[in-house]
């Protein structure tokens, strides 16, 4: 589970579970949970709610826009574990003014992020809703059991990638919510392209080693790296990709870039990021490396043009609802 | 998917995804998808959504009983295939007045009705709302193939048999809403008990034919069984198990009893009645018989004290929210 910033809930509700057997399910925590079934494959879940005036607006977004953007986001959960998605199940609580034309358009939407990377819709609920539109998702994703990529898989001495540039959403958003809809970087918040193929094909490279989505900035979910890895990070300041428009804040903290971030075993990086440009055509980010934590503190920090090293003295915290 | 009764809106949802390859799932638009996993085995998925105004109020239900309701109903269509609840993802948007103590209540009910069931927490999200809680389950099971029952699978002679008596959630929906929530009937409006054991014992037995759970009341729920098997049924009046305190409105379109209504081959019916009995200690009911449809038009007659069926004369549509 995740959320909103209230982690202590969250590790109440899996410290309560601890109780009840596993059932077969591993890396509950991570981007998805895994549940083995045999011959070497396992299947992935992940579940994401979005939310009318939290996550979006119906003023600024098409209804088109929130079907598509809310199939991409959860099926980037799924790509981050070196899975292929395969299914979701979508629930969609609607008032009254939002049936007809409106939910006929969001489910266009859907299709169109559902055909483009042929998941198929096996199930879920409609429902009125006396307030605002509520969408919930639920993806499955397919992987063999050697690919599955985990949080928790840094090593000290690992190079951090990322596989794309960051902050066009943060900037995007900011268009958006100043009217200006129709922007490229609009567009890139509004229907976020996801990394499906990127996420498959890094799954298969034995030399990445932790991988996630960079859904709420880099600040944060690289965070969850090195927690979860029991390790530190620095990031080279100078080597971060930043979007055209954006600032360094956005690139960091700005969230829904859902561009790829993995560590990747040293030897092997300069490698793999050769064989990573030419099956895309895109390059892979060196953006840091993964150091030994001191004290059992496991931080980030910031490499700066004069070479020294920032801890624990920015507020990032990434993109939070509350 | 089902719902509110916007069918023409799912069908459409269903005609759109013919273009998406199955990825290996059955049964989409049962209570449950199916995903046959290898080695006579298959995962079956279903997703509920529960919206506050709509499916509970506040006011009248502790978020303990809405934390526990949330898990039971959707277990219950799990069962309804024949499976076994192994794991849930549960998402949760929650206004900020219930953080806190009705965030922790609503789990811990949540926790108790897993534990009874073994049925693992393994994903969710959690967000802001801006308006009132929404609550989105989807639950996964397991099941041998051979032992998945389907809506369509009845057969013209079948006996049909509910596992419960009828009508006693509508009678604790009035309670409820009277203010009266403490009584025998608003506890199980509130708190209701679902059928697990029950599920995965008939899923078992070669004699049942068509399952599904009694979520809506039996005149749409039997619906389904009818269209989707293209049979027709006569449920025979005087045989219905009738709650204390409800009428036979109650009985057949009230909701939320989730019995298990399930088809039985004819020749078997008594003997797997006689087995039901020993293995639960309460009855298996005979309600009324499978029977060929006229010109491929497939409903449900009611057969009447002086043995006289009415077909088509009664405006009954199940439970719903529209």
């Amino acid at each position: 589970m995740k959320g909103y910033g209230e982690f202590d809930f969250i590790d109440s509700v899996r410290e309560m579970f601890r109780a009840v057997p596993d059932n077969g399910f591993e890396g509950i925590g991570d981007d998805c949970s895994v549940l083995p079934i045999g011959g070497d494959e396992a299947l992935v879940f992940t579940s994401d709610m979005l939310n009318e005036g939290v996550h979006f607006l119906t003023e600024r977004s098409s209804a088109y826009q929130i079907g598509y953007k809310s199939l991409m986001v959860n099926i980037s959960d799924v790509a981050a574990m070196g899975a292929t998605p395969v299914a979701t199940l979508l629930s969609l609580a609607l008032p009254k003014e939002r049936f007809g034309e409106w939910s006929k358009e969001f489910m266009r939407g859907y299709y169109e992020a559902s055909k483009r990377y042929n998941v198929k819709l096996v199930g879920g609920d409609t429902t009125k809703s006396d307030t605002g539109v509520c969408i919930s998702v639920t993806a499955i994703g397919r992987v063999a059991m050697g690919a599955i990529k985990r949080r928790s898989a840094a090593k000290v001495g690992d190079v951090i990638a990322v596989t794309g540039k960051l902050g066009a959403s943060a900037v995007g958003l900011r268009d958006v919510l100043n009217g200006k809809t129709e922007t490229e970087n609009a567009k890139i918040h509004l229907m976020p392209e996801v990394q499906i193929a990127e996420g498959s094909w890094l799954g298969k490279q034995g030399a990445v080693h932790a991988m996630c989505d960079i859904s709420d900035g880099i600040a944060s979910d690289l965070q969850h790296i090195v927690d979860e890895s029991r390790v530190s990070a620095v990031i080279v300041e100078r080597s971060l990709p930043i979007a055209e428009g954006a600032t360094l804040e956005d690139a960091l903290c700005g969230g829904e870039d859902y561009r790829l971030l993995l560590t990747v075993e040293e030897s092997l990086a300069d490698d793999l990021s050769k064989r990573f440009e030419q099956e895309f055509g895109t390059p892979l980010y060196s953006i840091g490396r993964v150091v030994k934590p001191n004290y059992d503190v496991y931080q980030i920090g910031i490499e700066q043009e004069d070479g020294k090293v920032l801890y624990s003295s920015f507020g990032w915290g990434g993109y939070h609802h509350f």
